[in-house]
């Protein structure tokens, strides 16, 4: 029997919670405050930055997107990080990467007020999620996690693998799935023998990028498989790294695209934004 | 063929240039200043501050031991580390661990100022190595990866597994195999079917601190086997978690304990102090 992970549901029980919560807060004269920095005309992320707000706006968190032109130098987006880091009424700053090739990204996401980091990128933040001390964390290893925990899929001494490295999924994924006591391999691009390392994993999660990817040969009887693609295919068809049709029948566990884990990320940065306005107005 | 990666020959090495590059720094008027805060009467601290101060007195480096009693008050211990924060005669501060129980190890280290943390523990620090920016990384992870580069291990495309993922040897470990292309594992108490693992391991890094834990139909013929292990036999004799004499035969690299890890460790606390001066100089 396959479960399907529905993120889309899950996402809706936990944004009516969120908004729940807003309401409460918002009658002790507390609005949640979430500042977004675009730069450039990249259009997906307008598209992400403009979904973003959108649900903010929806929760009742007071959310304010400011554009930039592609040509501001790294120095002026400096001050403007630094002019929110100061503002009270944002809990959260979120910039949008990437970011214009003049302009240093590390050096960006290092001036943000880590306290105001709902995104999870700053390193203090980071480090502290590895030192299995977590404050902020990345928002779609995040969500993963509270979708696993939702469906009860068993994670302690399971065989995991993580198929992608990057700083704001695979690093970050493995690290929560150790935490919660899984045996964790990270696979990449350098990988041998991909398939027999896959075919073992109780939980798979693949960040790869691309369609098909994950073929049924790849995995175990009875995984839990999390994709974490966003690709579109010949028809312009939204679609994850998996073969569902031939994977799912296999699985225990599998998360669709769309409305598996997408609607997860986006949730998790709202509740990271409402956690970061409790404890500032907390630690006032 | 065994090769045994002789880790005190390779630090004496390395010492050597160290003492030469601070006799440099010397004729700049400029001497790398250690400072080793040691809180309580742990026999086995002192034992390690001791060896790392003729360490460093050895060098060249100006280090300095402050033994507080365990009665200090944490307040009275972050006032200290803020102290040599702000003393610009000591390059690297070093809080030794553990810490006793009324005091937070966490408040503590996060308490250095992160350029002076030389034992790369500040979160800080370990968020830029997970991100792939190390600035100071853990002295024991930091001399295993100067030992398999001296001995030419390979590790792009390499299977490795890494047992123990305490935040100071087996997390960063695992970071920086994959920061070389390796595909890391990391194994730990909760592990099902460790030898499964271990024996598909192209290298193999011990963290667990028993032994004669890893026995001969754990380990993959010609793979590179670290042992980190630090344990006394029922003699007394010191012992890594390897049990060498049935393991070696059938590895291609291996290192002995003592002479080992051990002596990479306190060689790379000496190289971030060194590296940490010049810095703090340059940055001036």
């Amino acid at each position: 029997m396959t479960t399907i992970m529905n993120g889309r549901l899950l996402a809706e029980e936990m944004q009516e919670k969120l908004r729940l919560k807003i309401a409460q807060l918002k009658e002790k004269q507390l609005v949640p405050g979430l500042v977004v920095l675009l730069v450039g005309d990249d259009l997906a992320s307008q598209t992400y930055v403009r979904n973003k707000s959108i649900t903010a706006e929806k929760l009742g968190i007071n959310s304010q997107t400011i554009h930039f032109p592609s040509s501001i130098t790294e120095a002026a987006l400096l001050k403007e990080v630094n002019k929110y880091n100061h503002d009270d009424r944002y809990h959260g700053i979120l910039v949008q990467l990437p970011l214009p090739g003049h302009i240093d990204e590390e050096k960006v996401l290092l001036a943000i007020d880590p306290k105001k980091d709902v995104d999870g990128f700053h390193p203090l933040n980071m480090g502290k999620l590895f030192l299995g001390k977590p404050e902020t964390i990345p928002c779609t290893p995040y969500g993963i996690m509270k979708l696993l925990e939702a469906y009860q899929v068993k994670i302690a001494g399971k065989q995991a693998v993580v198929i992608g490295r990057s700083n704001i999924v695979g690093k970050p994924m493995a690290q929560l799935l150790l935490s919660e006591n899984a045996t964790v391999t990270i696979a990449h691009s350098n990988t041998h023998n991909l398939t027999a390392l896959t075919s073992q994993a109780d939980i798979l999660i693949s960040a790869v990028g691309r369609a098909d990817f994950i073929t049924r040969d790849m995995v175990k009887e009875q995984a839990a498989v999390v994709d974490v693609g966003i690709n579109r295919d010949a028809n312009g068809k939204l679609t994850g790294d998996v073969d569902f049709e031939q994977v799912a029948p296999v699985t225990s566990f599998i998360t669709p695209v769309p409305k598996g884990v997408g609607p997860m990320t986006i949730t998790m940065l709202m509740e990271q934004t409402v956690r970061a306005c409790q404890k500032q107005e907390f630690d006032k």
